[in-house]
């Protein structure tokens, strides 16, 4: 079966996440990275193919309007299959828009886009090219958040009560982004360029979509209380969040780039009527499982007891470390899966749709909204937007 | 030299804190177990010396007000030297306030009374006295708590930015009060016995003193949402604070009696501009200090490198865990000190001192207060009262 | 119900572990620190009494002869009623037959003598007088120590096939001995004092009686390879042992003190047919138990699902953390619950006989002589004497 | 700059491990699967390639020989680059033979041949036709095992003075190969297909390699006690050796396949006169490092304060784990990389060379015949052969 092929926007010289998603891609022998536009300087985008992908300079393109145009106008078998949109938030939109019009799937980095309302307007182009749009929320494709989600969603818990979802890094203790040495840093903490959010847009949309994606709950309305603790930073780089869900359960989210010495430090847990659960990104192959009445376990990747949810996002045997790259991958295995079945006009499987998608875009970016508006508003009460 | 003799109010059949404060009282081979009224109920209360507690049918007394008055009027080489307080909330008060009247020392469980009001006019009285009053904040004993105080205030991490502050139990998580069979949650979720708050004012108060304990730091203004999740309890058995700080640190402080199969977890993390902390009271003789230029480190109990604040409240050599007694039995060892400096007409030095006081006491209530009042007003940021 | 009065041989000044047997005997308040011969110099050992523990000058006697023929001499009910030995090992045999022999039973320090010869003397010596004797392997009285013992003993793992054993520390690394500023290493590489080990002696012993403490199986053979790593020392500091037990079980054993920046690091896994184990001291208050068909557990310190046998050695609520002395503490009330019952005329129950005796010591003297012998002889390997 | 082209052997339906040659050779965008001989079944390795692998029918073999002669036929820039084999242990000597014989470069799995005289034959091979030999001990190649090369090597903990290494694995506790549906456990415990070891040759000789790896010490002498505690098993699933080094160091390594619950835990320490360290791969990302006078650290993956050795084999930034398949995907990294150097006419850089060769395989055959000398010369003391 031949491999899908890929064309990645973004992802040139620097750009780490680049090389993120040709390895994540690539992982399971299901897609290759086939053509590119890496940069928005033309000629350093076309230098990029050969020189940081073994890719075949025909094919390393000089914008991305130039690759959908040429690889739009390919016979199918040798076109590129779908797009990956790997660049700054705030060119997101335009490109994934061109994709799509250019009849493209897409699988694009998040926050989905600037703002809420070129999320929905996304979200109503996806819908009416019928194409299929995936979104890198990478964290649910751990084999112990796809258990987590499955005991939830088992009713083992009853009634989910309390979560608690944090993010914290601490990489932007200092003002990073003025060192002229820290790209990631610059176009992060640019509101012209990573959005209304700094911190909250980064990382805590990961968190929101992570509690909601593992709980099966909404989150109905939110307080905020955001900071900018680095001098001159133009966006906040740190935020407490109460959350109240829709079914009546409360939660905080708190997220942070100054909390020093962390790494990338997400953590979620959950509590029911009677047990709950506990998940680290740093130790990603363990799940505590808690109960009122008997010693809590620890579930495992490849271990035994656990459900074909977690089995089926597994690749090696128990005790052999699977990591980031292993997690990220699950979402191009299922949204590679998702493909062929569409192209071969049947109905993906539940597992195979399992991964995010533009309506996760949508939350996101109503996320964003929200907790800015919170905050700015001196941190009281919104109800989060009917999207 | 003779040991301080202490007087127990409370810790009848079945309360369990009397035993724990008689073990840490007695720890240190400085205090001794003196006499008691042990229960409201005469009877009870003089039967409970002699079958609990090896005390002499005379030093068990029918009531506190007997006891102090005729311990009182004894030698003062033959009476109780200090009074522990170890009774439902609503008793504190009163309790505290005749035996401070009768001219004896006080250690008391927290939180100190029934309301701010009771805790201020406390507070005047001891002082008007002049006598040493004590607060079971048991938690700031543990030599790793030193630590992380001690490493707050030497400017180590610098200012401090974030806090996250948790206390967690799942103890509450079905209706036990309602039981028939568990007396301490049928007082502690009684408003009428245990106060305005629940959760909050049993275990919340503990944050709110560990972090204003290491930090430093004074809580400015606070936004509180609390929850009585299980149907038909009368008071609060989880809440989600944001907190803001007198230096513009931000926090989160939250608690819950609900987080099923939780023990006792308690956990402080603190951020500052160059380092930070984190603290766990299931493990508690490991310290970990994070940096942002260097691996972060493992302080330990009775290990290398640690500041002389640690290590005095350490009485085994590294590896030989201490545990909660220990670190309860820190308070009663520096309260001994105090008092023992304090008769023979000296001043206490500062690490004698290194207890909670009234003035702990009065934060606390306040922190009850304010927690209470923002979550009944929707919720909104209220300002830590000036206490 | 008056204390039992307890008569501690050593603990003078600079003797830690003397503060620590009084903290652990006292702990439950079932015993107290009653007398003592402190030091074998006369008028440091009356001394100390007064100065280190609140005892009257009467009781602080000038050498535990004199102590024993003047406590021997009162009425029962004025007198000491049992004797503590925390001295150098080679006092051990000459102060346990003399209280023996005075009538008086026995707690005493490990290794229970100077060599085998004296631990069955004295072992006869016990059985002839019909005293109680204990011996303070004190990791035994951890709660969870009694759940592994009682987890192997239900069967639920099978036949047992396989151990590791541990106790790893780094205090010796160095020449410590040498820098007349540490009595403890002193006399502890001295052979004429410690015996004929090192390592093994003092801390070997309590990985031997853990191992068979829980497994119930007995050392049937070993090979053994100790080593002095520190230059000049006199008696090993470090060994290994291969381990074969009476069922055909296999086994490591490893001791050091040299094993830089190691605390207390005792550790014990137990591998049966259908599960396993794994205990750290340095986190006693969880036990970890592997099945091979099911996620694995935490059995905790006060948590649900653990067998009567923790739950009776745990003082607190789960999550309330007990440590070295609450281990400790628990060989002390068992004793004194059996000494109370033997007076009483009445036979101990298993539970209040759980605690080690001289035929414990026996054993370890036996574990020393062999792995001695075995390394001494190249490392081959010896049967374990039938003892 | 164009991948190198890599022919497997072996990984056909059901070997697990040919996919994870697939996905580590390719992570690094270097390498590509090209070819193969997936079966001994010619019909079976014809249709792997395109069913399993998406390789062109063409070139999917019918076996080795038949791939080795019709790439070796073609022009050098069409052909494989080198082969994988990744086949039982009992075929790993001919393939190679032929492999090399027919002018390849070879990437081989452990233990790299039967015995000890097929690998000291391969290793003449290798260096008579100055050919490249990897040898896929692929533990060596996590970035914090390569810290602890380096800690070691820098002299930061004086002499090496003890170590303890581990590998144990429980899924071999029941006679899987007996059930007719465990390929994997079928050969590895068949003495004609395995060789003389099971246990030690599949795990232990990890173990005896990440030692030398580490320490740069060589094993001296050692003394073994293997045990086979499955009934009707073939071959040994369980063992413990006594090691002596080169250098006076003392140690012990024992490995299990019958330690029910552990999954893959290869746990490593050593320790030194000045310090120590231990590292297990379950959580890979973390190196604890033990110090005489400080507390201990924390060194990770991609953390602050790590060698060059440490950051060079690091993709992601800290926080973001690296498992298995990355590390593993660092021996073809650097073996890429010296092909390339090679061919280029220059010398590999120390970096680039840093894979396991064949003369790892040599000792670990010897490691092989020496465990299972000593054992079945009732566990005596033997010397580690001069190879």
């Amino acid at each position: 079966m031949a491999k899908l092929k890929m064309g990645l926007v973004g992802g040139g010289e620097g750009a780490f996440i680049g090389a993120v998603h040709r390895m994540a891609a690539e992982l399971d022998g299901e897609i290759e990275l086939f053509c590119g536009a890496f940069s928005s300087d033309p000629a350093k985008s076309r230098a990029a193919g050969p020189a940081l992908y073994s890719i075949d300079a025909e094919r390393s393109y000089g914008s991305y309007a130039e690759m959908f145009a040429a690889e739009g106008a390919r016979d199918v078998a040798e076109r590129m299959d779908f797009v990956v949109i790997a660049t700054p938030n705030y060119t997101h939109f335009p490109i994934a828009k061109a994709a799509l019009e250019a009849g493209f799937d897409v699988m694009s980095d998040k926050p989905v886009t600037f703002d809420l309302a070129e999320a929905q307007e996304l979200a109503a182009l996806v819908e009416a090219k019928e194409l299929t749009f995936g979104l890198t929320h990478n964290y649910t494709g751990y084999p112990m958040v796809k258990e987590a989600r499955h005991l939830v969603r088992s009713g083992a818990f009853g009634g989910i009560r309390r979560v608690v979802m944090e993010y914290i890094q601490g990489w932007l203790a200092e003002p990073e982004e003025m060192s002229g040495a820290n790209k990631q840093a610059e176009w992060r903490t640019d509101p012209a360029r990573s959005g209304a959010a700094g911190c909250m847009g980064d990382i805590g949309t990961h968190g929101e979509n992570l509690v909601e994606y593992v709980t099966g709950l909404k989150i109905a309305s939110l307080c905020s209380d955001l900071t900018t603790f680095v001098p001159g930073r133009r966006l906040e780089d740190d935020g407490n969040v109460l959350l109240r869900f829709d079914n009546g359960a409360k939660g905080v989210l708190f997220a942070s780039q100054i909390a020093v010495g962390e790494e990338n430090g997400i953590r979620l847990r959950v509590y029911g009527e009677k047990g709950g659960l506990e998940w680290q990104q740093m130790e990603p192959n363990s799940l505590i499982v808690r109960w009122s009445d008997r010693p809590y376990e620890i579930r495992r990747t490849g271990g035994p007891g656990v459900s074909p949810a977690a089995a089926g996002a597994t690749r090696l045997p128990a005790g052999h470390p699977e990591g980031f790259l292993e997690a990220f991958a699950i979402l191009y295995r299922n949204f590679a899966a998702t493909l062929r079945a569409r192209r071969a006009g049947s109905e993906p499987t539940e597992d195979e749709l399992d991964f995010p998608t533009i309506a996760d875009g949508v939350r996101g970016m109503a996320f964003i909204d929200t907790v800015v508006a919170s905050s700015r508003a001196g941190s009281t009460w919104l109800d989060f937007p009917a999207v």
